[in-house]
């Protein structure tokens, strides 16, 4: 049985694991440091009361010959309607609006369904899944140099206001574009969106783009989805999920928009395309979680979603404060939970290894990201109140 | 957009899609019909007590300061032990037992872990995953007569006790291999087994070993997993579900077992590898579901799950008596869901159809399995009792 050559092209680990492993051999080097993360995007606080009963309800109804329920591989009609109307203002009908158990799934099945022939654009920096993924089906090649072969790599940096030059895009590829951005924090406006849907739509490509963190979004002036542009629903599906406004880490449930306005150029429905695909290598996500997630879509559960976010937020707020402070520049933060900032001149992994030393504060080196990432920190605000507090007053000594 | 070669090879809908549709077709033409159906493996009971208690208090810690969990990639390590010790007496360590959200997800992870370059061998009949799975990522082409370019079908009939010739085998393959089978029932015996081990070793192909109805065998006589075959683990990946066993179709929970022992030709880990991919394209099963899986399996969960496959089976022995009075030729139903009944000379949809018309009852045709599924009807024993004792009156007619 030979090796898969796309799995040989991924060059090392997966950046979060890589992560964990340095951190494991840090704590076992140093048996009493109280390491504190501000690494990884995962949640920390408890999920809330009323979407907590929604779970509950959820599980205890399983064992009633009423409340009983098998597959449910699209998802569960009421939950698709809540979503399109939560989100779209009910512009998409059920069958547009697919239950899954996860963004990064999502994407994951995405990029099965555009196959090894349609070409990969990034933001870099940008979530690893995107390239990792795109690597995985065959749409891109080997390590090159600092990057993979065949993808796209888009600068976003301060000088572009973290909007890439779309010039150098191929035409008929997958545009990935995550806003509020996963690393870098920075939210995409309205103008530059149309900019991208109009350069998708004048060569032939197609947006994912991914909207997890939309609900950290407090400038009412920015848009939350790509679909609140013209035209958008020809040219680009949405991801979305559960997992950063409602704390659904460990819960598994998102959604994916595909319209039934969007066609390949042979004229074929992309939405039967993803159906197929839902129901070939798909199951569903579990119905315990879709009942949490109606109870996250009602009023209540949507206050909840507001107080959990802000208090992310708040986190987000003491960790840039203390970076400003000592003179760092960085971006992000105040409309999403990660904070990204810029060590001029030096390695990633080397300040990570620094921050992680001196302050026994776990981060994410900004290379893991891409090319442009380097010199970069990811600082991510996921984290119980007083870890944060402390991981701040260590973070002084930067 | 071009339209992706390897989705456009699939042919029509998926099989159970279509039967549902077919379903509603006939119920739009018969608004009154009281239709039954016996067709997809769908579970109908509610979770049992034990069990399902699991699952609320799953639930609930999660809005817990001390209960609350976020991401777990691969799963809860005590689930993974757990599953070792219930399952495999212990011969698997936790990294070797990854957790899923069901079988057929992972299947197709698993496809995509070797990619389009590794030919796909299946029982025929067989589970629809194992071939459109294998024609999404592009190890196998486009439809010719009655099967896909570059699969091989293993004919399983009657005549060959329903375990196929492997001279026909590819070198280098995946070889799929479902028992107690999906659809018909039939279960491997330990000499098969081994027969199969020794070819895939032989020929350095692996096997998928699709375990998720082993919780059906009453015989003891006959092996529940392909590890209890010596040297199994150095050719072979054996999947297994809660759905089936527990009623978690919808709670969505599974594992796949992949040796530290099996390597790829170029010695590299096959372990390594699917952890990769479980990090890269998966974020975990719910920690719910997980919660659940665990009180499945201490012994008030494992009596639970005798008692709800007991009762499966209890309605497959009234299915097949039925059938078997009424002078057709059947297989399965014993240690088994599926009762895998012959209609010489007619073709499968047709059957269905007259079934349909002449009794409401829902079904499976044969053919929608494969090639050599062509005359058959499968009947699934997931039901209410009332309702299959009421389809068994029905059937009387035919």
């Amino acid at each position: 049985m030979n090796r898969n050559k796309c799995i040989a092209n991924i060059k090392a680990g997966y950046l979060f694991p890589e992560v964990a492993k340095r951190r494991r051999e840090y704590a076992q080097a140093h048996p009493d440091a109280k390491i504190i993360s501000l690494g990884i995007g995962n949640t920390t606080e408890p999920i809330l009361p009323h979407i907590d009963r929604g779970l509950t309800e959820g599980a205890a109804k399983l064992a009633t010959f009423e409340g009983y329920s098998g597959y449910q591989d699209e998802g569960i009609a009421e939950l698709r309607e809540r979503i399109s109307k939560v989100f779209y203002k009910g512009q998409f009908g059920i069958d547009e609006i697919f239950i899954s158990d996860g963004a990064k799934c999502d994407i994951g099945r995405l990029q099965l369904m555009f196959g090894a022939q349609t070409p990969a654009a990034v933001q870099d920096p940008s979530y690893p899944v995107y390239v990792d993924g795109s690597v995985l089906i065959g749409a891109g090649g080997g390590w090159e140099d600092s990057g993979y072969k065949g993808i796209t790599y888009l600068p976003c940096t301060a000088e572009n206001d973290y909007f890439p030059d779309l010039s150098a895009l191929k035409p008929n590829c997958l545009i990935y574009f995550c806003s509020p951005n996963n690393p870098t924090g920075a939210v995409a406006g309205r103008e530059q969106l149309a900019v991208l849907v109009r350069a998708a739509q004048k060569n032939g490509s197609f947006i994912i783009f991914d909207a997890a963190y939309s609900e950290y979004i407090r400038d009412s002036g920015l848009p939350k989805s790509i679909f609140e542009i013209d035209e958008a629903k020809t040219c680009a599906i949405e991801v979305n999920s559960f997992s950063k406004p409602a704390g659904f880490t460990g819960v598994r449930l998102g959604w994916t928009v595909v319209s039934k306005e969007l066609k390949y150029s042979g004229g074929e429905s992309v939405n039967a395309d993803w159906s197929r695909i839902a129901s070939t290598v798909f199951n569903g996500a579990s119905n315990i979680s879709q009942a949490g997630g109606m109870a996250a879509l009602d009023s209540e559960g949507l206050a909840e979603i507001r107080k959990l976010s802000d208090f992310y937020l708040g986190n987000a707020r003491l960790i840039r404060n203390v970076l400003v402070k000592a003179g760092i520049v960085c971006t992000g933060g105040d409309n999403s939970p990660y904070i990204w900032a810029r060590f001029p001149g030096r390695d990633s992994w080397e300040v990570f290894t620094e921050i992680l030393e001196k302050c026994q504060v776990i981060t994410t080196p900004g290379s893991g990201f891409g090319p442009s990432g380097q010199s970069f920190i990811r600082f991510s605000a996921f984290g119980h109140r007083a870890d944060v507090e402390e991981a701040c007053e260590r973070l002084k000594k930067l």
